[in-house]
């Protein structure tokens, strides 16, 4: 990690930049799969997947049988941790999902809002170097609150085309029916359009490679709504004099591991502080199996100390993290003064990796400073709100002075019509 | 308008398309706009506006006096009016804004959610044939109710240029202060770059010809949020025997006016009232001064006559129209079973001009069938919802086994770390 003390104001944009990634070259292998997938569904699906995954596939979508065997290959203490992780998460979501609440403008006007689950969605899960099945919960269990009706499941399988039981036991127990083995930039175009097996959605969601996240870019553009636009995960650590190293370097760590384009920044109001986390990274990193990962990881990322506590608070919301970890004397009044972030993890005993498993709070955020306008995955993400409105004969006399007024000052004659016909009635 | 008798269910998707339009020739030239304000800020504002709206400007932003000049522009009736509206529009939206719920998913595990205005955002309002006032009251009271702390409004100016007196006595009214000259393409830019005079925002919003569109989609691919995806206004009617084919008409004319491209759809289970309907619409049509406009748009429109009430609701909720008026017996129980609109205007007295302007709920809403998957604009449009989480130590006791148990099934060794290295801890 790079050691930056107290650097001036006018350099803090420079220093909290993520790396850009130009994509032009990715978008532009990836339309090309789009348009063979548009064009000719599941035998593009099948070619694509022997290209990509090795695999051979008779059947796209899995098996009731496949499903069943998944919950024997997985120890009991897994599946209880699974089954664990889903109480909390619906616990915590199931707070987001709002009742229509009538609102009386004036006399005789009555307006509401209703949350309607999206009919449709589509959720992407990563394969490779490790069954992302924690993702499964994080986006199944908001759908079903949310009441989406088909909720369509890709994830690319191995060379025996098969999936990874932990992805099916998951899926299984948030209520996916429909899951098929294709991944990548592929699976993003068969939800976005539809193939004979595997339904179109209207948007869709999950982390992927930049093939995957190219994809999303593309379709979004055409139409499909997507979760939110991503980049490298990444977190940030505030730490005053009070915290404890060894906690903090196995944070920043937990993030190294994720990959080499991981973002991990500590900002401290303490030097010393700063200098026994850096030790104690070097200690823990040794332990690592994915050290050499980690390693890269930590070369690109950023300790910095400045002055004062408002000077660390103004920075974070600056950099506005993906995950915020704030340790610090009096950590929940500094939480309080976080404006940009995902999600904020408190005091000592709040590590990130419990928000990405089983806390309860969604773990699809926002990256690469997207913060500053986007939330993370919610019930929101899969409802739409519809608004109503509903006037009596007197509710519309009493706006339509007001109606007519506007309408004919934006020189819109027949919206002002659509009032007088109705208020002129005998 | 084209009448269609009972179409057969496979012929449903094709009659409810929207026309597509092609915009790679307006994106290029865009392109070029875009690239130009980054590069040359405030110049290239002025040189654009004296190509395009023939004024040249010393100043971008509209000045004190000139807000204080436009109170007195204006007829006291059409301030009272906005003033009514926007009480009405207050209202409704100061429900949208949540306080934090903290729950306890496990003991010793806190999670809550907490809404904080997006800091900087830029509001689009065009010029051209009519000052939309009208949209300033819709994007900025639902920002001012979410605690935007910069909000930045551009609009086009005329050849002389001034703002219409509507916009800037409204813009003053919902306490928006940086108020600029800058239209189209160039305007979304500004506030997407930030020039030497506009600062630079998180999230756009607004409605705009086809240049702002694709400005707006160029934008958002490189992480500047935005609104909502934009396309031609629409309304659907659906209307049985019971409803008032003056109403009907008036309100079919009310959206055909706003512009040739405009979409009109009617659904009935009664032929009778549809053929009623379409006199009506030809006589109101004589007495509109935008009557070739409306009628073009009419050409292109669509009336359909369906046999049963489900078949009727199933036909609009496939075509998931920005606005859906529902005039029929027991109007409300049908409003009910709407999955996709935008919103939705019950029984005869709810003509879609009052929700346009002052009945409470927003206008800003999709278009294009993307109400399947995207809300209008509400208080949560100008919001982020951060995520946050303190646990106890015993909380991450109690969590502990599960976390690590996930965390080693996906391969992540260093989150499990993270909280064996708490939990250890003497």
């Amino acid at each position: 990690m790079q050691l930056f003390n107290n650097p001036s104001k006018q350099d803090w944009n420079g220093l909290l930049q993520r790396p850009y990634n130009d994509n032009t070259a990715v978008l532009q292998s990836v339309q090309s799969i789009l348009s063979e997938v548009k064009q000719n569904g599941d035998a593009a699906l099948r070619s694509l997947a022997l290209k990509f995954d090795g695999a051979e596939l008779k059947e796209l979508q899995v098996s009731a049988s496949e499903i069943e065997e998944a919950e024997v290959l997985l120890t009991t203490e897994l599946k209880q941790a699974i089954q664990q992780a889903k109480e909390n998460i619906f616990t915590f979501h199931s707070f987001q999902m709002h009742k229509p609440r009538s609102v009386e403008t004036m006399q005789g006007i009555e307006c509401w809002r209703k949350s309607v689950g999206i009919e449709k969605v589509g959720l992407y899960i990563p394969g490779g170097t490790a069954p992302l099945f924690s993702t499964i919960l994080m986006l199944g269990i908001p759908a079903s609150i949310a009441g989406c009706k088909e909720v369509v499941l890709c994830s690319p399988c191995n060379k025996e085309g098969k999936l990874h039981p932990a992805i099916l036991f998951t899926a299984n127990l948030v209520g996916i029916k429909k899951i098929f083995k294709v991944g990548g930039a592929q699976a993003i175009a068969a939800m976005a359009y539809g193939t004979e097996s595997i339904p179109a959605v209207y948007k869709i969601f999950g982390p992927g490679n930049q093939y995957v996240t190219a994809a999303k870019q593309l379709i979004q553009v055409s139409g499909v709504a997507i979760d939110m636009p991503a980049g490298p995960s990444e977190v940030c650590v505030l730490a005053d004099e009070t915290a404890n190293p060894a906690f903090i370097a196995s944070d920043l760590l937990s993030q190294a591991e994720h990959g080499v384009d991981s973002q991990v920044l500590l900002v401290s109001t303490s030097e010393p502080m700063v200098q026994k986390v850096l030790q104690e990274v070097k200690k823990q990193l040794e332990q690592l199996p994915r050290k050499d990962l980690a390693q890269k990881a930590l070369n690109n990322s950023k300790a910095i100390v400045v002055n004062t506590m408002d000077d660390a608070i103004e920075m974070v919301n600056e950099y506005a993290a993906e995950h915020l970890i704030v340790c610090c004397r009096d950590a929940e009044v500094i939480a309080e003064k976080i404006s940009n972030a995902g999600s904020v993890f408190i005091g000592n005993y709040s590590p990130e990796s419990v928000g990405d498993y089983a806390s309860g709070t969604n773990h699809t955020l926002p990256t690469n400073a997207f913060a500053r306008a986007y939330s993370g995955v919610s019930v929101d993400s899969f409802v739409k709100k519809i608004t109503f409105q509903k006037l009596s004969k007197d509710g519309l006399k009493n706006i339509a002075q007001t109606v007519i007024e506007m309408a004919e000052a934006e020189g819109l004659k027949a919206h002002a019509n659509a009032v007088r016909v109705r208020i002129s009635e005998p």
